[in-house]
């Protein structure tokens, strides 16, 4: 396999896009990775595209106007990993050499769906049973914090340090800080999970430049180090539902592939749709060790100043989580910092970077999609 | 890129299966896939799976229940051509070396999606303005009819051909032949398009296994010889509504790839999913000259017997079309054929055959998704 880097990363802003369409928004983040890398149209030898809830043929929508035509167009559906599935297609055939320059693309409208609920497959029985999101993660939390001897102030602490970096952000959809004491108060959605300890729904749009020939563009490479994509298994009875298995295997995998250590990490942008998702996720990503989430968090070290800064973007929580945006943002965010391009938000020397998606996980039986990036800051 | 052959191909029959859900239609292909080649669940190392309409993660649901845990699964979804788009990565991987065997899926239950309309995408302005497919269809019809000194009769013999051919097929959806009478007497659907000429709707999975070893597995090897996926162009304007670009450019590729022309093909599974189609698609591969569509389907040349039989199985007409189950549908079709095992509708002496799918193309705009392959008999 060769070696593939991203040359070209843009996104739009997350949040409530009402008055765009989602080949508006994908058009937009489209044109920008395409103009950062200053890459040609008949450069583009192909399209990932990933969404989960537009209907058919979101990407053939996106590119089409932008007379992007003529080239395969594959649509990936992997719920909240969709797109960094669609990147992990694309590393594939850029390093197998089926293709040198491709364009991954991210793109949902959740406000497009309105605001009725949406129609249960006849084989989910998890929702069926009221194993939806909130609920999921409300039991893994209520687990947790009994286990490790912990209050909802730690979660709700997750919330604070994530909401004071999307402050930073100009792309996220939440750019207020706040307080543990206005998390905690704020609506109660599934206890102990309060509303600020929840990810916005939102619209929002992402796009990469993947290359195995960077030469032939202007934007500064970032190299992809590990590209993992990983299902669960299904397992019923007894088992530990504060232990996030896909992305502990799917984490192994990279570190593998990369040849480091979660040491080396200057960043990570982990998938914090609940706040107890980040503590879980430090541990499974090898940040912490066991029941030590929370003092990593109050330590500091996962803020802005610390070893590794966790969702510089503000993450899930802050940035916003529009389901099949969210992987390619992510990676974005990454290049950016690993450019030294973040702005406000930028973490000091970042050189390598990991981004974490995981999506369809119910009830601690992990049978959705998790992929892991590593992205190192070019050599040079 | 390593060759890539199919050691295991299963399907079940299409049709409606109203007491059925979309993980058990799948489970079925996968569990005939699997046994065809005798693999061990252990043996699959990803899953890509193509599907429309069935909502989020359906892989992961169908490979679940079977105990296929902990492995990539890629959802792909590209309208007609899903599955076909899901095979065509699955080749990527398996020939870059990523995976050495993979389990492809496509599955769609689309009686499960009820009798109401389905809602249009805001951005869907040919659908908005009466280009439905089966509308589209009709004005290519027309116009070929008119430029080529044909009749609906002309039409009505495809359809009269490919229900002749599932008559002999126990996995079409459609088992009864008809006469060229009974298909211009059949309600219209958009004139000259009548019943008889519309595929039907229906459910169906249908699931291959695809190696790089296959001396680890027992069922008879089929090479891949070509696995080609192209998008359309957008282009607004006159244009020949009667050329399917997207499908001319995809079989020249897979022609080239292959290192064959459409004279040596001994069968062909091509996207008849109105009658018009089969003639438009006859000249797009390659098998009529220009205009000469319908004297290549008066000659018998293309039914058994014929030097190539198209659409031995039925086709869409007859074998039915639930969408993101067709090209795998097909691929499963052409195994069987070359392998010598099709029974009633055996074509004698098949050595190399071609699958041709496409899918979202709007009046003549061929901005969707085609996927053809050519495979072929082990010369063993």
């Amino acid at each position: 396999m060769r070696e593939v880097v991203i040359v070209g990363a843009d996104m739009t802003p997350f949040g409530k896009h009402l008055d765009r369409t989602l080949p508006g928004l994908g058009g937009d983040a489209v044109r920008g990775a395409i103009g950062d890398a200053s890459a040609a149209r008949a450069d583009i030898q192909a399209v990932y595209s990933g969404n989960v809830a537009a209907g058919s043929l979101t990407g053939q929508r996106i590119v089409r106007d932008l007379g992007l035509g003529g080239i395969p167009v594959v649509n990936v559906e992997n719920a909240c990993s969709s797109s960094a599935s669609a990147l992990h297609e694309a590393v594939v055939a850029v390093g197998a050499g089926v293709h040198d320059t491709v364009l991954v693309i991210g793109a949902e409208q959740l406000t497009a769906l309105g605001r009725g609920p949406l129609p249960l497959n006849r084989d989910d029985h998890e929702a069926a049973n009221g194993q939806i999101m909130p609920a999921v993660y409300a039991m893994r939390a209520r687990r947790y914090l009994y286990e490790h001897d912990l209050t909802p102030a730690d979660l709700a602490a997750v919330a604070v340090k994530n909401r004071s970096h999307g402050a930073l952000n100009p792309y996220a959809q939440i750019r207020t800080t706040t307080t543990v004491e206005e998390v905690l108060a704020s609506r109660p959605v599934a206890t102990p999970l309060t509303l600020f300890q929840c990810c916005p729904n939102g619209d929002g749009a992402a796009a990469l430049v993947v290359t195995a020939t960077p030469e032939r563009f202007s934007g500064p490479p970032v190299r992809i180090r590990a590209s993992v994509l990983h299902s669960g298994r299904f397992e019923t009875g007894f088992r530990d539902m504060t232990t996030p298995q896909i992305t502990v295997e799917s984490a192994r995998d990279a570190y593998e592939q990369a040849g480091i250590g979660p040491e080396d990490l200057s960043l990570v942008e982990l998938h914090d749709a609940f706040t107890i998702a980040e503590l879980l996720y430090y541990e499974a990503l090898g940040l912490a060790e066991r029941g030590k989430a929370a003092a990593l968090l109050h330590s500091g070290e996962t803020t802005f100043g610390g070893h590794t800064v966790v969702n510089p973007s503000g993450g899930l929580l802050a940035k916003g989580h529009p389901i099949g945006a969210t992987g390619a943002a992510q990676v974005v965010e990454a290049v950016w910092q690993l450019r030294g391009r973040a702005g406000d938000r930028q973490v000091g020397g970042a050189r390598i970077a990991l981004t974490h998606v995981t999506g369809g996980g119910m009830a601690g039986v992990d049978h959705g999609a998790c992929a892991v990036h590593i992205l190192e800051r070019n050599a040079a």
